[in-house]
Parts: C-alpha cells; structure tokens; sequence
C-alpha cells in the first residue's frame, strides 16, 4: 500500500522546529518514503489531497490502562483510598478476558479518533490487549505491572504468577506484526513489589532486550513511604537493582528529586507526564520544567480513563504546556513546542519507537487536523493552535503504520457499533450486575 | 415557538443535583414551561427526541473578550510584557467596527458549536458586539471596560470618553432583544483607571440598574502594585467607592485575600474562575475552593481566546473540578457538581439572569449531549461524564431563549462559511496586512 498525501502543511516535529508547507508526503507500506515540498516521482494507490488541513506525527500516549475505558467516570467524587478499595479493586476483580477486550476496543477507538497512533499500556490480561490492538492498526508497548505481595525471602520466578505472566507474554506477543507489538518488562510499582522481583525483571528484560514500564512517585505517600522502607526514593532504590539500566518508561515522577533526575539522565529513563490524572486524583504537579532543563526525556500520557476521564491527548498537551507555567508564575516555563514534542517524538523515545517524527524512514503514523473548524481560525501559528486551540475532534484521519485506519469519523478496523454493544451487553452486566 | 423534548435525561442543576430521568422538558417561548416525568399537556411546534442524549443547561461564559478570538495564537510563547505590548496592543489598534463584527461571529460561533448560551463580554466597541449577539440568538451581559489613564485630579465625565461611551452603550442596548443584551458598568482594572472613574461608573450602575464586571487581582503585580497606590486590595479599595454595591462580576481573583471573600460575600460580588488563561499567561491559580468554602458565588469563564486559546467551557469546567485537587493534594477540594455549578447556575447569578438550570419559569437555554459518543461510553455517573469525559464536540443541539440555534453541526442563525470568509478576507488583511 502507497499513498501520498499532498497540499501538506505538516508540523514535523524535527530539530529545529520545521513546518512543511505545500509540500508533499509519501508513504509505502509501513513508512514515510519521502517529505519534501516537490512531488516525488512514482505512481502512489491513493492520494490524500490536505488543503485546509495539517498534518503532524500520530500522539503516543506514553502511559495508560486502557481497559479502564469500563470504569469511566466510577467511583468519582471520593478520596483515593475509597475510590480504589470501594470501586476500582472490586470492579477489576469481575473482569475476564471478554470484558477487557470490549474495554480495549472501546479504548481504543476513543484515542484512534482523536489522534492517537501508539501506546504504551500496563494492565492485566495484556495479551487480550494485544489481540486487539493488532486489529485495531496502531502502535503498542504492552506490558503487565508485575507485583509481589508475599515474603520476599521466598521469592522464585517459580512462585511469582506475575513472572510466569511476563515470560508467556514475551514469548507469545513481542515484536508481533512486524513490531506492532513490543513487550516492555513491568514493575507495577515499588509499594507493590518487592526486590527480588525487581531484579528479576531487570535482568529478564536485559536477557530479551525488553523495556521496562513501572508507576514512581506518583505520590507523596509513595515517595515517603519508600524512603522509610529502603532509606532511599524509588528511582534510586530501583536502580540499585538494574531497574534503569535498558529503555525504560517511569510513569508519573510527581515526587521526583534532583538526585532521580540524574539517575534519570544518566540512564536514559523516560518520564511520563500524566497532569490530568495527577492533579484530578489530587497526587500533585510533577517538576517537569526542573526535569527538561536537566535533559530527562519527558513523554506524555492520559493514564488510565478512570483518573482521567477521557484519552484526547489534544487536552494533555494543552494542560502540559499551561500547568507549569501556571503553578510556577512562569509563562514561558514549557513551550508549546515542548508540550508537542512530549506527546510526539519524545514519547517514541520512550517506548523505543521510531516515530513521532515526519521523516524518511519513519513509521507512518501521521494524523490529520481540520484547520476550517471555527475553533482553529484563525490560524497565525500552526504550532500554537495544535497545542492550544485544537480538539480531539478535529481530527479527520488517523494513519498507523501506513494504513489508514479512520476518516472524517469513520472507523476502518474497529466495528464501533459491535463495540458499544459488547460493551453494553456483555462487559458492563458482568462487572456492575 | 413551542418545542416538546422527549425521552430527557437532564442534570437540572437544581439545590439537590437531580437527574430526571426518561422525562420532559417543554419549551414556550423564550421559558422553561414544563419539566416532569410525565408528559405534558397541549401540542407543540416541534418535538425532539432525546434518547441518547444528555439535557444540561447551557453553559454562562462569565468572562470572555469574544474579538480577540481574531488574535488565537498570536504571540504567543512571549512573556506577558511582551505578548501585551508588541502583539496585542498594536494589533488592537488596527481594529474597526467590521473586524469586532467578524471576530465576534467567528467567536460566536465556535462557542454556540460547544455548548455556550449566555455570556459576560468585556471588550472596545461593545454596540458591534451587542448587534452580532442579537442576530446570533444568545444572550449577552456587555461591558467596554473603562479606563482613565489621565490625571485623576481633572477627571469628569465629559473629560472621559469611556463615560461617555458607557452612556451610549447603556441607552442604546440595555434590555435590548428584550432582555437578551443586558448593559453593564464595568471598570477595566484598579490598574488601568482612578478613584473619579470608580465613584463614577459605581454611581452610574446604581442610577441605570446595572452591573458591574471588572478585572480583579488578577496578577501579583497587580495585587502588590494596588497595595502600594491604595494600602489595600484591589476588591478593597474599590468597595471604598462604593463598586460593589450592585450585582458585580469579579473577573480572576487570584490574589484575593480572605478579607476580599468576606467583602465579596457580603456585597453579593461574583468571582470569575479563569483557570486556563489563569495557568497560561502564568497569573497564578485562584483560591477557588477556599472562596467556595466562604460562600463566595464563583462563576467560570474562558477568558478571550487570545489567552486561552478556545472556548470550550467543557474543558474550563474540567480544569476547574481537577485544577485544585491536584494543586492542593486534596482529591476532593472541588467537586464535579460545584464544577458545573460555576458553569451554569452561579454564572446565571452573576450575571443577574434567570438561567443556568433546568426549571419551570427559567430561560430556555439548554443543551444536548451526545452520549452514544465512543469519549462519553459508557456512563456510570451522568454527571462525572459531563465534567470529565465531555467535549464541545459532543453538543449535538444548543437552544439559546427558546430557540434551536445550533443542531448535528448546523448553525441556524449565523452564516459560517461567511464568517469564516469575512474573518480571512476583511479582518485579518487588515490587522496584519
């Protein structure tokens, strides 16, 4: 499959901060073949002609859970300790395979529709996850947020379920089609392991070249409960144990020091941003102007729709670029360059993605944005009116990996229908009675 | 024009937060004349089916400065010094009555697309304002915000234009569409104007029965720079000329103090939230639940587009209901009802209007969302998912004073494609050359 697209205005998100205009690109089978402002040669199966429209890299939405689509909006109103225990932990037990793959699909038609070409996900029965994501065309990092509750002296990979879980999803899904999948190894959090299960998946994921995907710091509880546990913050601690030392994504960092930020930067660990769930579940603001003036690579995600409630990365991107600057009195504390390049090219280097770039060689995962709508005119800065003007809903196609997977509100790979029915008819009865 | 919604599920936003579930809603006229589970008596011109579908009122935008919706994205990543003086103050300037026209439909629109039926506008040329609110079918509390930068010593109103063009603004438009233009006194800023402009314009709303909207304590600098003019706070100073005395609109509210709240609460003084432009200019965040917790109404605006850069009030309320939880590590220091409150009914009252809820004998202005939308599935709390999974784009029908205005994307009373052309054509050429 080719396919050009041409009249391009497209936000590159390169180096320098390029913006293409009435240019031209190409895509053949999974990647970008060419990005210039001159036709290229060569007869292409369709062409997307995008007058009126820009173009920029499809979102990575670096940490989510999205299973948890099931549970929007349930439980709120309540203090984090009831919302868990009352709501989340009893509904979650009620989930089967089924149910989390109508959660999936749901979730995944939410972010596909509002831009979003990759993830990164952590949640259980990932190899449900998986299943639909290969249908469904986009991008993901999946893995399990392993955990550990028993004596930590009778720890074996042999009575860790969660261990066993790792090794059968590695070897079922990482890398399948064509690397549409990765598995990334997982620590759930520290609160909710122990050390020899973080060495274990440190040395599990160095063995098999995997990523890590772990929650830090999310909280100031967290942080201070892990300081009188091991005398030291969680990145630290983990370090200690090979956590850090492949790709590895650090979802949230709310209660990061200095001290993190250098393990950080020296071990090329990712933080994740994830500011609606942050200040919505009250856990705080995450010091990410400290962090980018420190060099960490700072990504960027919704978290899970039951602390969010909603996947538009469009909204994250606007509330990274303002929060800082609000809380810090600093209106030039993250750019809106910045805010973009988290949810684009600094979320693909998280995930050990090559995209979130338009470039030669890149995968094509590229979206397309209505400029015409009332609310993107005028238009005096195509970068300030993706970050601060734009919606979701101004999305008008959606490509992944080459294939164009939703247009003009359409749905090309997932039956929205079937979708909503499944999950009104089978997911929700089962859960909620 | 009588109009019969059926199969209504409405959060009423009455004292007790009720749903009606499966009911009716009628409409004659401009008023609410039925709401009930049964259906009413008598025929009706129209009838509209509102399975699916989620009624709420629509939204008051408390604060805005509809224009500026022109300068979306202009300037923008300047610190505040710079955006004002070299972007916004020289593009301004450039301004005729037909460019106000056409940045006021423009802004209009985008903001009848999303949901806003009723507004508090704050901006030079009021008259070509009040002309395109009329046509469009909302209604609209309009101020020019005076200023005097003279010596106070030779103020009169003769001496001050914006005494002047209050006057006409008030005798040409208060009450005009018969009530749908409300005229208000409005003093820009304790900043921007003196102690003659104050005593007169607060002496001119209690002759002619108006308002009153000022900005208030926006900024630090503000705030300290109105200590040392004045030994006191803005909301103070001006309470000494007697500003307060009439239903007033506090726009912003940073920097109040609790002697502020105590002087708002017992003059009846609406704050303002403007959490977005709050964040992005680097203003700060309001004491917003400490204010609520005095009793103070606060209303919730978008502030101009220029600093924002949209008008989507679902977002302003989401920011709103998340915004200080997280600030303030208290999951619940605002809540989702209190959100919705500022949006719809404390926005009623401080702008003296009888709407923002659901109920016999209010204005009709209502709104439907669209719940079968993948963003809003599934719902297990009507109104979590209006404050935390709703978008603009989910408005799929706005009645402003009883009349379907906006219905599936079809705007009724204004001529998109001609404000989009008059915007690109007219406006902007002569602004930016």
């Amino acid at each position: 499959m080719s396919t050009l697209f041409t009249n391009v205005t497209a936000v590159l998100m390169d180096e320098e901060g390029s913006v293409l205009r009435n240019g031209y690109v190409a895509v053949r089978g999974t990647g970008i073949s060419h990005v210039s402002p001159c036709r290229p040669e060569g007869v292409f199966d369709q062409t997307i002609d995008c007058a009126g429209k820009v173009m920029m890299p499809g979102f990575v939405n670096a940490h989510t859970h999205v299973p948890m689509t099931l549970l929007r909006g349930y439980g709120g109103g309540c203090d984090l300790h009831t919302w868990l225990n009352q709501y989340i932990f009893p509904a979650e037990d009620k989930l089967d395979d089924r149910a989390v793959a109508a959660g999936t699909a749901l979730g995944l038609a939410e972010m596909i529709a509002s831009g979003v070409t990759c993830i990164a996900d952590m949640y259980m029965r990932p190899g449900i996850i998986a299943g639909q994501v290969l249908e469904a065309g986009i991008s993901a990092n999946l893995s399990l947020g392993g955990t550990y509750f028993e004596d930590p002296a009778e720890f074996s990979a042999e009575r860790c379920s969660d261990c066993a879980a790792q090794i059968a999803l590695t070897e079922e899904w990482h890398n399948a089609g064509g690397g549409q999948i990765l598995v990334d190894a997982s620590i759930h959090g520290e609160y909710t392991s122990v050390a020899p299960l973080w060495r274990w998946m440190a040395d599990y994921a160095h063995a098999h070249g995997l990523g890590m995907h772990v929650h830090i710091s999310e909280t100031e509880a967290e942080h201070k409960g892990c300081l009188e546990r091991n005398g030291d913050t969680p990145i630290q601690t983990l370090d200690r144990y090979g956590v850090w030392d492949g790709r590895a994504i650090a979802a949230h960092c709310v209660y990061t020091t200095p001290e993190d930020w250098a393990v950080m930067v020296q071990k090329g660990v990712s933080c994740v941003h994830n500011p609606y769930s942050n200040l919505k579940l009250g856990s705080g603001v995450a010091p990410i102007p400290a962090m980018l003036a420190e060099g960490v690579n700072v990504a960027l995600g919704t978290d899970g729709v039951s602390s969010h409630n909603s996947t538009d990365m469009f909204a994250d991107v606007k509330l990274a670029a303002i929060l800082h600057n609000g809380v810090g009195r600093e209106p030039t504390a993250v750019m809106a360059r910045q805010a973009l390049e988290m949810a684009t090219v600094s979320g693909a280097r998280a995930l050990g993605r090559h995209t979130g770039r338009i470039e030669v060689g890149r995968v094509a995962d590229l979206i397309l944005v209505d400029f015409d709508a009332p609310n993107l005119i005028p238009c005096h800065d195509v970068r300030e009116n993706l970050v601060f003007s734009a919606h979701g809903s101004n999305v008008v196609m959606n490509m992944a990996r080459g294939k164009v997977i939703y247009q003009n509100g359409d749905f090309f790979t997932l039956d929205l229908e079937r979708v909503r029915d499944e999950v009104r008819r089978y997911a929700l009865p089962l859960i909620f009675g």
